[in-house]
């Protein structure tokens, strides 16, 4: 039998190995977990390190309140892919082929010609108004639950044309970490984007760790109607607002109420978000991801049909705004990648 | 000096004491807290208890993750007072007076001329079109910022006719109450209201614990624009959607993205909200605060200019919607009651 003293040994070092455990525990997650993995070291690494620390060290010069902590992100081309064409706009065409049985009249008339023939080209060439055409024929006369539905099966079953990959893989893991490190220290993430609203809220929780109700984007009218008994919306004909270039300072007014002191973005089209949130006053950073690795993505910039980057780049020094370079900046682009 | 068993029996009651001092400090603030004080015990309260309860009991028959625990709730009448008139009336009302002497021609031209003689009936009367007219003059013409600021302005020294109080104490702290026991119980509260975005957000927090981007509202279209080198956005004289009414469900989709599962409000204009909150498939809760004391506060339903509860009261037994008797079921209505 042992003795008391023995029990209370055993006892003892039960308790105190507990601790240890429990005390491994707390801080094994940060210990053991590098920050942004897939960036390499290097001045962009360390300019978004210096910034979170700087915005979280408490009675710091550069101290940020948690609840100020709003970063915001562009999706094309800043999140994931936009080449060779937006991923919802390869949606669009999709959704154009499924719907031409029932619109003979597409044959003959663009842009759905185009789309129909595959000729990609001419239907990005078609602008504006072309893109409008094919984004209200494609994303309106339902209602938003047989919207949600459509968009959540498309991605279930579309693939990239030349990554042969599901669409919601199609990120970019060093921005996907960025997104986890920065909540990590206590940032609200959104995302700000032109794409539609009601496209991206299926899938950003499971693409990035951001709810629907953080993401800003552009959105069509919906009308409150009564289908027997039942309340629905339905998506009207009708863009009710354009969340690019001009529209994302007031996309980021309307749906957050607050400026961001973080700010992403790839193209021309974030221009005066970067400009709107950098000039208020206080700790702000914005960063543009500049496609520069045609191995392993696409380079482009200045004179890219998608995601054009040419003033904002022009700006990016003066404003001291960090430009990321894709190829050298990134250890990796896609998590799949080898 | 002690054995090494007295010792032994001194560290492991040290050790014990501290596991059960962590252990009351873990339940304490549960278990000394009484959950919604200021609403009397009955219907009403067990209700709402039972229904967090039910979805946020894990493995039960109605449990609803975290993700989706949204809550809305209309402002006006149902958060906090809207009598005599709305308080973003007498806010308008205020503003009017300031700027008439900027504006001779309105002794002449009503709502204007009303508004300066103080006839506030013949205001209300002038409908959705004077009301308009009298936001826009009011809510334009300034940039986003300097409109946070006359918000901010007129809180901090305008004060109630009725009570005297400022209008951000003119809360119901009931409804205060339920807002902390949801969030408490893993819920997101959102403000869904037929007022200005931009009038509620300077206050939001600080009345409700709500932050800026929870609050959905009706919005006026602004315009990015360069001011001697500084990017600011201009408030233009152009509605640009009325969160009130069919429009409610609109706004939640728009910039909620999800369908709440609790939602709250008080009159006609929150009847479409209750409608397609409570169709949608899962547990989902519905109330309306009724208002029915005339002396501690004011007495109000069918022939309301103001907060006009008809068609709603009509359907909430039908619908199995919670009417709150405010006489009956609260305590106290507002927090600087004796």
């Amino acid at each position: 039998m042992k003795s008391r003293v023995q029990i209370y040994d055993t006892v003892l070092a039960s308790v105190f190995v507990a601790m240890l455990l429990l005390a491994a525990f707390a801080v094994a997650p940060a210990a053991a977990q590098e920050v942004l993995p897939s960036w390499n070291d290097g001045a962009a690494k360390t300019r978004i390190l210096d910034f979170v620390k700087a915005t979280t060290t408490e009675n710091g010069e550069g101290y940020v309140a948690p609840d100020d902590r709003i970063a915001v992100f562009d999706n094309d081309g800043t999140l994931w892919s936009e080449q060779p064409v937006y991923n919802q706009l390869a949606f669009v065409f999709d959704r154009i082929k499924a719907l031409s049985p029932e619109h003979p009249e597409w044959k003959s008339k663009d842009p759905f010609k185009s789309v129909l023939s595959g000729n990609l080209a001419a239907v990005v060439q078609s602008g504006p108004k072309g893109l409008v055409d094919l984004l209200t024929v494609t994303h309106s006369g339902m209602t938003t639950d047989q919207f949600s539905k459509i968009v959540a099966d498309w991605f279930a079953t579309a693939r990239h044309p030349k990554t042969g990959k599901p669409y919601d893989e199609m990120t970019y893991l060093p921005m996907r970490e960025l997104l986890d490190y920065l909540r990590a220290n206590g940032f609200k993430t959104f995302i700000v984007s032109g794409g539609g609203v009601e496209f991206m809220r299926p899938m950003t929780e499971k693409m990035y760790g951001i709810p629907p109700e953080q993401v800003v984007g552009s959105t069509i009218t919906t009308e409150y109607a009564i289908v027997g008994d039942v309340p629905v919306l339905r998506r009207l004909p009708k863009l009710d607002f354009v969340d690019d270039g001009k529209g994302k300072p007031s996309g980021i007014n309307k749906f957050i109420g607050r400026k961001p002191i973080f700010v992403a973005g790839n193209s021309d089209g974030d221009y005066e978000m970067l400009r709107w949130v950098t000039a208020a006053k206080g700790p702000r950073f914005a960063m543009i991801v500049h496609h520069t690795d045609a191995d392993r993505e696409v380079a482009y910039d200045r004179k890219s049909a998608v995601g054009k980057l040419d003033k904002a780049l022009d700006e990016a020094e003066r404003r001291n705004w960090l430009v990321v370079d894709m190829k050298s900046d990134w250890k990796k682009v896609f998590a799949f990648e080898k």
